[in-house]
């Protein structure tokens, strides 16, 4: 099987698994659903055809392992890594391409009869996107990190998350005396999200650092009344109040280099179209490769909504949550990567990811890098998530190399 | 029982009827629920013993019948009316001080062992505020007019009027061979929803006209992305540009004497923290006293937001939907109230409302009024609304003075 025809499975299968979601037209799946757990056991069932044998673990996240050759006295494996998990109505190559580039390079020794030095594992994630739960959970999990107070965290639904990881046939006693794994490095491939390789013509490059990231919960209130009683003048409408603040959170994200600042979510109460509202809560995050930028441009959004709110007579209430610091991947593996993609014939392009991945827990434990993959126009997390073939050939090439140059080492 | 006894038992009512609701800590009863099922057995019993014979329609409508005296040749009925459904997060008199006001009259005229020379109909309307099917529902049914494709209507969950009707007791099929009924008139006792009676220092008002109102859904498309790295450069974030939508919707409230104009309703997709806003949905009201005004401040609204999604490269759909039209009170019951008000020792004030009421639909088959009652603030659509027991029983001093006015006409 060569590697055009090792790409061509990975697209056909990236299309298989997009066909498991929770919505109709489109994919979602979040940590614990069926649709879920049917996209882990096709994953399995790829696995074992390409040589691994396959577990789940106590969350739930698939494990397939490649055994070192015969003999060897190395138990520690090198990990691949990514995430079936989706967001809501989501493309089909985030998370996937980490999984399906994985089986794929994986499936290239097998075929070849290979074996390496140290045994291979190839971890698909459950959660990563967080939007049923909080975002790298399952990561969090898998490398030992402490879950705090998570496993109480109900879902939208009400569901926490101890009963959703029994329903997904996991086990919540056992993960919370969870060891650390003790791995040899981490590599996930992963779509880029952004324009830069598409911009430079280039199919892979090396990520350098995943930036960081600062988020709120802002809760604005002011009082509900009756949309055709309440003069205009004795409003204080906590939706208008709301509707500052995204731009203000916009706004700030103009105005300062590198910056991302986004309201991803905002609810509306009572929400009724003849209720002038009462409260409105909104998510707001800003991204920055400085950690500074990212807490000063926080701090500049909330003096802004602070100003709307004392102007509107509402009243505002600023939860900040979890964020997560800019992680560095690790110089020996990025220097790798490099080699591996030019000799593959590409300039050795390496980049910051303004996304954050399962790479920034596993950092924790692990020497950790990531591959990114061009994608069209830089679009992620929308249907409208495409890369080409070729380019997926291109990541399982330099995949190959890079588990090769760990061998010579 | 005295007058007096007679409001206190209507206000320790209204705090047993805020018990029955779909939320915790706040009342929220939607068509077709058990808590509105139960509110409305409970004011049934509370018919019976004010000496009304009492039944449920085939839309689930509690009709109350006091007899007319011995020997009188007049089946019409007047009927006297308010809503047991409520809007989320409700307050206790809204809908609820019409039926109570209703039954605390006839329980006078009960003890007095009076009767009147035409039945006196009470009725506690099923569904006036329209939260989980369209507004005013239940007095169209009532009256006979025709329910288009409402039926087929779906709720939130997606379940079609029809199986909520049937769910609710009530029967469909009956519902569409509906008579229009022969009324004598209509009168509904309402808290005002606004300051002016507070202002004026006066417990009661009569109802000139309602207002009208013109709506529309907003939806508006921009693109999906991921919020870590899509540059602000790069974006067409749809909440971005329904907040302007928001704000231009509140200016136009602003700049136009007498209007009012509410966002009441907005919804975010994909609505996760960590995604750029791809589509918002939001519903827009505006009410004028005349309907030309409402027309104009709709078409300027819409005006701003289609320049603000050119701007933004961000698509517009605009989707008119039903307001209703101005609604006079007829002049002759409207005397009535003020020569009643006025025995009363009150100034008797004319105000319009801003709120739809049922007498809009009943109006289209017999003359309507309306008593307006002074609520605390002008609150309404809120847990704070507010009325006091002396207020309450100005107002049913008042009804059945407008009663005693129908018999010697």
């Amino acid at each position: 099987m060569s590697f055009h025809d090792l790409a061509d499975q990975l697209m056909s299968r990236s299309d298989e698994l997009a066909a498991f979601s929770e919505m109709d037209g489109g994919i979602t799946r979040r940590y614990g659903t069926p649709p879920l757990k049917s996209a882990m056991e096709l994953a399995a069932k790829w696995m074992r055809e390409a040589g691994l044998e396959t577990e789940f673990d106590a969350f739930g996240n698939l494990i397939g392992t490649y055994a070192a050759e015969e003999g060897s006295a190395e138990s520690r494996p090198f990990v691949i890594g990514g995430h079936l998990d989706s967001v809501r109505d989501a493309g089909r190559y985030d998370g996937t391409l980490g999984v399906l580039s994985g089986i794929a390079t994986i499936q290239h020794l097998h075929n070849e009869g290979k074996r390496l030095p140290f045994p291979v594992q190839l971890i698909a994630f459950a959660d990563e996107e967080g939007l049923r739960y909080s975002t790298l959970l399952a990561s969090r999990v898998w490398a030992g990190l402490p879950l705090d107070d998570r496993l109480e965290q109900p879902d939208e639904d009400g569901i926490p998350l101890v009963d959703a990881i029994r329903a997904f046939g996991g086990d919540s006693d056992a993960l919370q005396h969870r060891e650390t794994p003790e791995i040899l490095g981490f590599l996930e491939t992963h779509i880029e999200q952004g324009p830069i390789l598409e911009q430079e013509d280039l199919p892979v490059g090396v990520v350098s650092s995943i930036v960081g990231s600062e988020r709120a919960w802002i809760t604005i209130r002011g009082m509900a009344g009756h949309a055709g009683t309440l003069p205009m003048t004795m409003r204080k409408d906590a939706l208008a109040a709301a509707a500052e603040a995204v731009l203000a959170v916009e706004a700030v994200g103009r105005e300062t280099e590198g910056l991302v600042a986004t309201v991803g979510e905002l609810y509306v109460r009572p929400g009724a179209s003849n209720v002038v509202p009462g409260e409105v809560r909104l998510a707001c995050e800003v991204r920055h490769a400085s950690e500074e930028t990212c807490v000063q441009a926080l701090a500049e959004i909330r003096t802004r909504i602070q100003e709307t709110c004392e102007r509107r007579g509402t009243t505002l209430v600023w939860e900040p949550t979890a964020g997560y610091r800019g992680t560095a991947m690790d110089e020996g593996l990025r220097a790798r990567l490099r080699d591996a993609i030019a000799a593959e014939g590409y300039r050795p392009l390496e980049l910051t990811s303004g996304a954050g991945h399962d790479a920034i827990n596993i950092a924790r434990i692990a020497p950790v890098s990531m591959l990114f993959v061009r994608c069209k126009d830089g679009i992620s997390h929308n249907p409208a998530e495409s890369i080409t073939a070729a380019d997926a050939e291109a990541a399982i090439r330099v995949m190959v190399r890079f588990l090769d140059s760990l061998v010579s080492s």
